[in-house]
């Protein structure tokens, strides 16, 4: 399969700069592009590789420059006209739709017909899983829950009793759906931690991505809740009643303790922790290893353990740096003021 | 199923006030609470979610003042009080004994007759299965492992060779019990990392509940022990040798390197990391993403990483706030004393 | 099974002080062990524990004094002298080959025939499995994967489509290897995160070993890389077109970002996060939790969170415990100056 620089700038709705007929059979980081290549220039960082790159055709920003030297696409966002082009040389995998003799399904489960069910797979009583899904060997499906059309489980994804997963979902391999919620209460008269009845359920919206070996806990009562369009990467922890608005990305390793509220469009970095009963606002960020601890506002950006405005944190960590110099200046400082009190205690009459 | 004021109050033992014939189906926090529900109320921060809650019936503590609006049941732990009615809302599911016939079991493992064994599960030989044991689909057993009575094993579930699950257990999906613990020493003539053999076991004792993807290694020699009651919550991992002693809450992606000793009722909150070879002693809290370098004494409360003693940190957590402030006054004062000094120079003959 | 002191000598190639004859049949720490085991010495910090053990014969360094009370074997380290005697001791569990009724293996899969396939295991079109390579229960492989010689993979490892795993590796039980790297492009007029194809792939070198829940991200185009040697703890995530160099040692719930480079001989301790696009030179040491926010040069140990030599960390560590003490000294040195002052004003003229 090849693409021309014109069918590609028709594809992106990008203006062609330079030779139309330039044809490429994949897509690469502008680094390790061959003349075969594809790539995007989208950040001032990378000028020296895009000035080097062996890439035949080059997506750039609109307003770059022309360059003359070899064929570049101007559009409004190089990174995701990568994205659409890539998708156009990569086409999701097709399923031959068909129920592995392997496979266990409940008599009283709904399995559509076009969908796909791989060896080993349990499909539990009361289950359903619609048009064109794909379940890989050693998914588990728990009673009364369900998949939506379009949504591939890699191996050995297990989504618990009733919860439901939306359309065009994408869950890796060893991702947990609807375990208990962590709740105990302590009876200090046995001594026991007696456990708290996780009821609720997980509602995965369409067109979410959880990484592997990911746990989003179940509520509960009521449900947790992975909003539309939501991108969870690997090892990612998602306490019960946990609410993930729409659009959010979750970095790997990123936990959620119980009754997390996140807005819409917010981007947690990776191993950013946030502590239970709060709001994250629609569109903020927190960077990596954070520790949220209160409220943070919409469109706001937080820093740090515990997490504190970016640039607050910027400048106390500069002064944590600079601590040891601090502390020095703060001893010669008193030994100065020591010797001028002497002074002045002299002079006194 | 519906149960009445009268028969909540007798179930936790609390003294009712108001309604007794009052009838609720189930369960939910004040704010959600429907007049269907029974909630509770143990902490002032949600003083107005009780004055708001639609709830029918309202577990209180004891020395609440009466209220009149609604019934009130008072209890000293209305927590506790609740997590017992919602276990008498939600009984745990019954599992029909059986073996499947998509399971492996080997000729020489034992799997009580009552046991639950669903599809695709692997029994290795010399391991034994207790009485209502439930193990979920994908589920593995090593050779000589054994699973106590009314023990639950999620999918996916691997319970290495030889090593023990104590009684009334809880484990999630895809947790690991007995991979090896992470043992190498270097061989600089090869070089390679030479792997120390990891021949001990894990023993987890009875009523612990396990979280998913949590992992617990193996000893290398002797055993890795999860104390009875312990709840461990998902993604934590357990190093090999460690021991995690009665009681005690390990919140999520919590880690603890080899050789770890916590004692009882011991609270690590999410993320917090603890170094080989410690001790944390009795009834000891560690704070969310601390990281643990020192032994920590019994009953104390730390935090941060380094941990230090909650209220130390607590200090230096606002001074490392105040970090800019503190540098500008710094500056400041040197200006002043470097003008006083000039001037105690001039004054001298 | 035995060995005898001479015969430890031997095998290790040390010097025997002692009886010969002395016969252990198993091995211990210094602490735990009985006149049955061997031990070994290698930290001053242990001396007592040496003094004490009832072990038989201990491993000690080349140039212990000697002791004359029991049998030790001077090695030049101690520490690996005890691994390879160890797997003396503890030799790899050998396993039948053949495969399982109860596996699923495609016609157009390739499988050593002396490699071991047990039940539930899934071989996907196109898959190599090599000589003695050993698959449990719930392993899948997808199309064109492949696993050399001799390795073996825990119960529900997924090696994903075309992924490649080297010969005498050693994954645990629910590892993925070749889940999609993390990458999207943001179309704000939908809205939608579009997803970047993953189109490359993880090649595991030889001799790796990679912990239970571990996470090895495919990347987007070419090679996530573990290399020869390396050893990975449990839920660790590498992320796409990561690169990790031989040697390199990685400790439990560790996570990289995309396209990180690691030299040789890295080790990171627990926790570690790494930033993406980052390089961390050969044989770099990182502590445990630490954030690393830029690269690492070669040879050096970096700590904290953001990430700093360790001996500046170290100090800038000792300041933020002394803040509080800092603060008031700061306020008492800003009032002595205001005396100085106002006696100063007070003079003029």
């Amino acid at each position: 399969m090849s693409l021309s620089a014109a069918e590609l700038a028709a594809l992106v709705g990008g203006k062609l700069e330079g030779d139309g007929a330039v044809r490429v059979s994949g897509v690469s980081g502008l680094e390790r592009a061959t003349p075969e290549h594809l790539s995007f220039y989208g950040n001032q960082k990378y000028k020296q590789q895009l000035a080097d790159t062996k890439a035949a055709i080059v997506f750039v920003p609109d307003d770059a420059p022309p360059r003359g030297n070899k064929t570049y696409i101007h559009v409004p966002n190089p990174h995701l006209a990568f994205a659409r082009a890539s998708q156009a040389f990569h086409p999701k995998k097709v399923h031959a739709p068909g129920r592995s003799s392997k496979a266990s399904i409940h008599a009283d489960a709904k399995v559509d017909a076009t969908a796909t069910v791989m060896d080993f797979v349990t499909v539990s009583a009361g289950a359903t899983v619609g048009a064109r899904a794909v379940l890989y060997p050693g998914v588990f499906i728990g009673e009364g829950a369900s998949v939506g059309a379009d949504t591939v489980l890699h191996a050995n994804v297990a989504v618990l009793d009733r919860c439901a997963i939306g359309a065009r979902c994408l869950l890796h391999a060893s991702a947990v759906i609807g375990a208990d919620g962590f709740g105990f209460a302590l009876d200090m008269a046995v001594p026991e931690h007696v456990k708290i009845p996780q009821a609720g359920i997980v509602r995965v919206e369409d067109d979410v991505e959880i990484g592997a070996c990911s746990c989003v806990d179940r509520a509960t009562t009521g449900e947790t809740v992975i909003g539309r369009g939501s991108k969870i990467d690997n090892l990612v922890q998602v306490g019960h009643n946990s609410t993930v608005g729409q659009l959010s990305i979750l970095c790997a390793q990123v936990g959620l303790s119980g009754t997390t509220e996140l807005g819409q469009g917010v981007v947690l970095a990776g191993q950013v922790g946030v502590a239970g009963h709060l709001r994250i606002g629609d569109l903020a960020k927190v960077g990596a290893q954070a520790g949220v601890m209160a409220d943070v506002e919409d469109n706001t950006v937080v820093l740090g353990s515990p997490s504190m405005p970016s640039r607050d944190y910027m400048r106390s960590v500069a002064g944590f740096m600079k601590l040891p110099e601090l502390m020095r200046e703060l001893r010669d400082v008193k030994k100065r003021l020591e010797q001028l009190e002497k002074e002045s205690k002299e002079k006194k009459p």
